[in-house]
């Protein structure tokens, strides 16, 4: 192992598409090998002494526990901050007419504590589309140390790895000409786009097929559909985009079915959560079944958790043979060490 | 020390009653042994690189620190959560209305990442007395890992072997027919029934005389009282409890004073707080003072803090000599590093 | 290094004014090869296994990084609370009416448990001022581990260390006659006292000639201002207090410009932070600018952070070429490791 020398040594993860595909491998191959290898000497002190700061503005079962464990696993220690608890400046003001610490501050003091950064903004914490990204970019220019997305309104690049890891363990190594359906849930939470979109990304890397099925008025970041569609070209896969709950499933090797909110639900500055989730519950066929997994062909079932239940997916299917997602959900774990060793160690 | 080959490698603990004798004297000796030897090399890798996930419904003072802290000291890492920070399904809503995650997913997700899980939940955390029980019921039984109780509505196991272990220390390591008078205290909190529950348990599984007094309407649980009973049969101590303040500490070793709340405390699935502080701040013959310690064998002074001094005991009887609070409390880490080292180390 | 010989072991620290001379030359010293060796071995076992009780009444970004951090860098471990999440007695009602925890009590289980305690505690969290520093006072009676205040009404201690340190890198090593001008600064947040009234107390002790401005109805505690005369008078510096916001800057070397509170700040035990932020934002000639920079000789900037931005200082001169403030936020960590080392190591 020479982490020291890896391209990654220093560099921030906003998404996966920022990383070359040996960067995104590199991750991929060492998070393997750390699963297998997971309390080995080998990693026990890759981050001896050194303490990861995570910043939190939304809270999350799987991303706090899984970037502590990892700080810890790799020797080193995990920071964990509310910024509910810090003098932050807020987002809504403008800066004249309040005292709270610029993100110039804050970042240039973790530049002296810290051994990289990770951050988690989304949903009801920022005001319209894209503001999450901004505010991770604006961290990033003033960090020296890595900067990782912990989730933001358009990526979740710790997620996509973990998936795609899942998709290697039960598919194959060579994930070329896998189809991927990702298809919208109804439910009772109006989530953020970061997963879904990480996904498309990632997955269309790596030669997948990658298939989208939504509602109308539940449209995608087309910066991100471009990409992916961009990337498919590049990389030998096929890219579809539809509105039908149904069709999606069709001789699918995975199923991604997942909640996300609409392109309205931010309106003067406000995320309408309520609005939003009485709007989704409506699309009641869009749920991922039985019924509708016998057109697959013998599909795992994926999904970033924590699943929406009887919205998103059945318990049947949720917790069915060919649900995967508690192995994705231990790739967390993985990928993150992974990523936090060649970054940071 | 042959830890792997413990009886409680891999086995939870929801009260001590559900161990076996045998077991209760392993993880007590074992205690007393890294009391001596607090930092000793022989115990600070028990726990290397592994995390502890310690889930606090309710806040704790004790019980946070002395986990934690057992989880440093063994080489481990302790990760504090509060679920206020989580999106789980709320108790109190049917889960098809919501969709917050489910106790299935959760524990699904701790089984990979932590080496045994801890869960605090009482008081205006439940909705009715025995509900928390069963919550952990439930993830243990979604859990591969140890799960252990941190306090909750029916039981406190780390609370009653602090307990015997202190009264190891002041009376002898032979508790057999040594008298300890249970005893209702008023007061401005409204506690749940886990601490003294469990004190009674414990205390007749070792053969000690078992006293309970208290007011009328302050039942404590028929099948808890029940198995007080039949451990007394068994184990060669006495059973008695009354409604008198004062007979309870006639020459009695330990006094164990302490405040529970009523048999009404839930009604309509709330937890009626103020109610109860103010039906029993009018008990004020229910302290524990000088004057009625007089009445004791040169009684100890136990309890399993935080006091609420001038209710439950006067500030004399709390601070004087035959207080043993702190050395209780102290216990407390070095029975759950015991308890964590036989389970998960 | 002989840690354990020095006379800073198991000492408190409420204010540097209370260490000998020598004791602070001491941590500073050791902060400055700790800084040069920060993740050497020598200093990666100090608190090995050893836990660090965080108490935070008041939130913070540098103090509760940089004491984690300090932990972390010694080998040890550090234990973030926040009394929010304890039933400790609340400060404003008398005893007698509450079931909370009494200093005595909590203190008493500290002793037990960690290798040290820190507090934080001002503004919102005090009814008065001066409270802050008799409830610190109040928890050391009861400890026998050092306790360090986090900042707190009156003192500052980490952070006047931190500033000195900065300065013997950016002056020279001997700061006697080096002229350090303290001005209140106008702004957005209700400040406490402490850091300026760290700040002149620990300058004066190394022989610094020490100015202060503010306006009238700012003054300071008339107890820190007498002993920073004598001080001042002990090691050959000057003293100098006045009301004029351009003044104060003349040939000074360093410039400390920092919003404080007025002396009405605690009205009927409430804290009007409203009342007191409209008022100083009235005093936009209170604000270190290029201009008034210009009058000092080639002064450098110096502040505790956060910085008030536009009101406090200027973008220009925090930004500046001789803002030394990351590096006085960095020194933070520094003094505070080796406070630790020589005190619980």
């Amino acid at each position: 192992m020479a982490l020291r020398e890896s391209s990654l040594n220093g560099k921030s993860m906003i998404t996966t598409q920022e990383l070359s595909r040996d960067e995104i491998m590199e991750i991929i191959e060492l998070a393997e090998d750390m699963q297998e290898n997971r309390f080995a000497d080998k990693y026990s002190k890759v981050l001896d002494q050194r303490s990861f700061l995570m910043f939190f503005y939304n809270p999350s079962v799987r991303t706090r526990q899984s970037f502590e464990i990892a700080a810890t696993e790799l020797g080193g220690h995990g920071l964990y901050i509310e910024p509910g608890s810090m003098r932050l400046q807020q987002l809504d003001k403008p800066p004249e007419e309040q005292g709270g610490e610029t993100i110039e501050d804050v970042a240039g003091v973790m530049n002296r504590y810290g051994a990289g950064v990770g951050i988690r903004m989304l949903e009801d914490k920022i005001d319209r589309y894209g503001r999450g990204d901004e505010v991770l970019r604006e961290y990033d220019k003033y960090l020296d140390k890595p900067l990782v997305s912990f989730a933001h309104d358009r990526f979740h690049p710790c997620q996509g790895l973990a998936d795609v890891m899942g998709y290697r363990k039960h598919v194959g190594k060579d994930l070329e000409d896998v189809t991927i359906a990702h298809v919208w849930g109804h439910g009772a939470l109006a989530r953020s786009h970061c997963s879904v979109q990480e996904s498309m990304l990632i997955s269309s890397r790596l030669g997948m097929n990658v298939r989208v099925a939504h509602p109308e008025g539940y449209d995608l970041d087309e910066e991100v559909v471009e990409w992916t569609k961009e990337n498919c070209k590049e990389n030998g896969g096929s890219f579809d985009i539809d509105h039908d709950p149904v069709d999606v499933y069709e001789d699918a090797d995975i199923v991604y079915s997942r909640n996300w909110m609409s392109r309205d639900a931010y309106q003067d500055g406000e995320f309408k959560k309520e609005e939003e989730i009485e709007k989704a519950l409506k699309y009641t066929d869009w749920i991922c079944d039985e019924e509708k997994m016998k057109l697959t062909d013998d599909g795992l079932f994926s999904h970033p958790m924590p699943v929406d239940r009887r919205h998103e997916a059945t318990d049947e299917v949720a917790s069915g043979p060919r649900s995967i997602i508690l192995d994705i959900a231990e790739n967390r774990l993985h990928v993150q060490k992974a990523y936090m060793a060649l970054s940071m160690g």
